[in-house]
């Protein structure tokens, strides 16, 4: 067991680096990107305060596990703009090796384990990850509200933009729709779409 | 419906404030504090790598959900050093009030649920408490030796009190006395204890 657990400490030392990984969003009340482990930690609360206003049932122990993993290679392939078309042409490779050098720290069971997470959520293969991918997303948007619009109006993103990336999750449960919709107002009243004819 | 999940968004706006809560311990290549909404994630990989490791058998998704909820009073309450004795005096009664005025933010029953993850946490009355409480003191071993002993040097704190700090979860299972065991020869090795006399 003393190699395991020795091994589980090397892991769980080298994926500090998370809180090193920015993201372009902002937290709300200091002028600095938000961190990807603070954004994987939010993704929890939402989970697990949205969950019971699902129509479908869902395993909540399987969507945090999820979200805890789910971007943790980008501690090598750093985190891929949303909005960055060009980015996003050899992401899937860059973090396929991340993936193999990272979880290759773990013992063979627990790296399988790990890896089968964070497939599960890049292909959204279970219910669980369709709710967990549509809570990445509207983090984000929470996120841009937070933070008085920062990347929407700093990186000049319409609203159809936004829309469209969410609509995985409009699709998936009413209750999403709903949280959309409610995001939606509060970031169109207070003008934080750079748009110039939302109303 | 549209009611509850407009509360749900004023209180996941809310709690990004546990993104500007620092702790003592600093994050590993940055000469920076951690902050909490970090560590309550960094908890949650602690949860998921090591629940199979243990011989009493838990509940993930309710360690999960404790995990991610532990520290939210801190939002208000601030975070209260682990070595400071007289900021313990208060500390209940601080993070009382605390809980009050933020989980009341949520509808009643998401309120009660929150109150009572909390509450379950800080009595320790369930094993997946316990074995939280474990999580969040062990991550805190973990984090100095991440940062070259930060806090035990810099605060100058002998073994003897971390590892009175780490009893209950030593006493709790074999696997966190394994871990326990594993990060206090690392960090002795590396000399990141004030201690003379440590071999």
């Amino acid at each position: 067991m003393e190699k395991r657990i020795s091994k589980i400490v090397d892991f769980l030392q080298e994926i500090d680096q998370l809180k090193h990984v920015k993201r372009r969003s902002h937290v709300s009340k200091e002028k600095r990107p938000e961190t990807v482990a603070e954004h994987s930690w939010h993704l929890a609360m939402f989970a697990i305060l949205l969950r019971k206003e699902l129509q479908v049932d869902i395993s909540l122990e399987r969507t945090l596990e999820l979200v805890a993993v789910h971007d943790l290679v980008e501690i090598y392939a750093g985190d891929t703009f949303a909005f960055d078309e060009e980015g996003h042409i050899d992401k899937q490779e860059r973090e396929e090796r991340a993936a193999d050098k990272l979880f290759g720290i773990l013992p063979p069971d627990l790296q399988a384990e790990m890896q089968a997470l964070w497939e599960e959520f890049e292909t959204g293969t279970s219910p669980e990850a369709v709710f967990a991918r549509s809570l990445d997303k509207l983090q984000a948007v929470n996120q841009n509200i937070c933070s008085q619009g920062y990347v929407w109006l700093h990186y000049d993103i319409p609203f159809e933009k936004v829309e469209a990336r969410n609509q995985e999750g409009v699709a998936f449960d009413p209750a999403i729709r709903e949280l959309f919709e409610t995001l939606k107002d509060r970031a169109i009243t207070q003008g934080y779409f750079p748009d110039k004819d939302l109303s």
